[in-house]
């Protein structure tokens, strides 16, 4: 992985790699052809067995965008040039075939593994979205933060059974210009052949913790002391409310446990 | 959503657009900067509070590739210019902390909303991943089937607890060039602040059976007379193994539920 006698360069690879997640857009609205565009290059990805198993909901109504923000405590939230919600999306196959067919499927339907699928698919078109909204010259963040009360934005999406909101992508005209984030050493995320040991892993993440440490402090906004590490552990010592996330699915209709 | 008076292009949406699956490569390895590149685009993908859940393993032992193809019955698993297997990953927060704070962390790390966000972190790194192969020149298909024998696969791989693989994604250079899949029409995943009702959905599944019945009929390779409702039907009555997934995750120490 140290040959750097040839290297790579396109206008797909400069987009990918000056990414960063806006948070802060101009009070622009996005054009329906921005909009259909997004949606489209979204539907591109690939999906497990061709299964397209997500939607995505345009959030536009004001007083839901207002509440949504509210919930989540996310100025952005309300203030984008489009709210998109991603959502893991069985529905489709429980309007196709008969009765018998029905029965059949559902084992399947409901699983872990073709839930998973679902959240996978969903993702996989999100990040062509968020690529998508780039190159239109917009800038984009995405937030698992909307499923704070993953209950409400259910109701409030009238989401019927086996579709569940994952997360949000909130698009724009950037009206910040943030420095592109460091990522974990490669050597930390790429194996061959073989998972790391701990001593690599506690190695590669302590230089990590040293570059991240420098990025927090030096950065042009919203400074802090604090490595990688550090951030996490602080982070994940938390009691995010958890625990109905299995209830919440079990009342979508899906058995996965 | 029919304003057509504007449209957008430019070369990231055409690599968007012009998304194939590739199971066909030629015999050519991957140089070196390559497979850096695919992993260095792959990481610049946004993740859940930066958590950077993921890890990516390079097969390329022969016998592993040999035996993973026989498994799965999947020739482009062992045939193909690199293998990449991305894993959900939360090893990396095992070994950051003192005790008490390792023992605070744990409820967190081992819940179900944590692991689904490190599955989303993987999935959108894996698209940045098929899009930068796509952008070198190479193709790319992803992969659920390495995960037929799971435990076999975690074995190979010497997974630690916490470490979960999700897909393969096999790159190389395409000796192949399938048409491009026409995807649900766009009034089927996008809707704006509700979802569809059971109606609308099942007039535009009607309308895209016909659309992927004509495509399926008429592509060069692997014609058959389906469309898309009657493939998915036929595909989840199969009653595949289920049910060991929990029990697995279980296993490598998550407490998903």
């Amino acid at each position: 992985m140290n040959d750097t006698s040839a290297s790579a360069s396109n206008e797909v690879l400069t987009a990918i790699m000056n990414h960063r997640s806006i948070r802060k857009f101009k009070d622009e609205k996005l054009a329906p052809f921005q909009i259909e565009t997004i949606v489209r290059a979204a539907q591109m990805a690939s999906s497990s067995r061709f299964m397209q198993a997500y939607s995505i909901i345009g959030l536009t109504d004001p007083a839901m965008k207002r509440e949504l923000r509210e919930i989540t405590k996310t100025p952005y939230i309300e203030e984008n040039g489009h709210l998109f919600i991603f959502c893991a999306d069985l529905k489709r196959f429980t309007v196709m075939g008969n009765e018998q067919e029905q029965r059949d499927m559902r084992t399947m339907l409901e699983s872990s593994t073709v839930y998973q699928t679902a959240v996978i698919d969903a993702s996989l078109a999100a990040q062509n979205a968020v690529l998508a909204a780039e190159s239109l010259g917009l800038g984009a963040v995405i937030m698992g933060s909307v499923n704070k009360d993953i209950r409400r934005l259910d109701q409030m999406l009238a989401l019927p059974e086996y579709v569940v909101p994952l997360f949000g992508i909130a698009v724009g005209v950037p009206d910040q210009q943030p420095e592109i984030k460091p990522r974990l050493p490669l050597e930390a995320v790429y194996f061959e052949n073989n998972y790391a040991s701990e001593s690599e892993l506690r190695e590669q993440i302590e230089l990590y913790d040293h570059v991240m440490q420098r990025y927090y402090q030096t950065r042009s906004e919203n400074n802090r002391d604090a490595g990688w590490s550090r951030s996490h552990i602080d982070l994940l010592k938390l009691k995010m409310p958890l625990g109905s996330m299995t209830e919440y699915l079990h009342g979508k209709g899906l058995n996965v446990i």
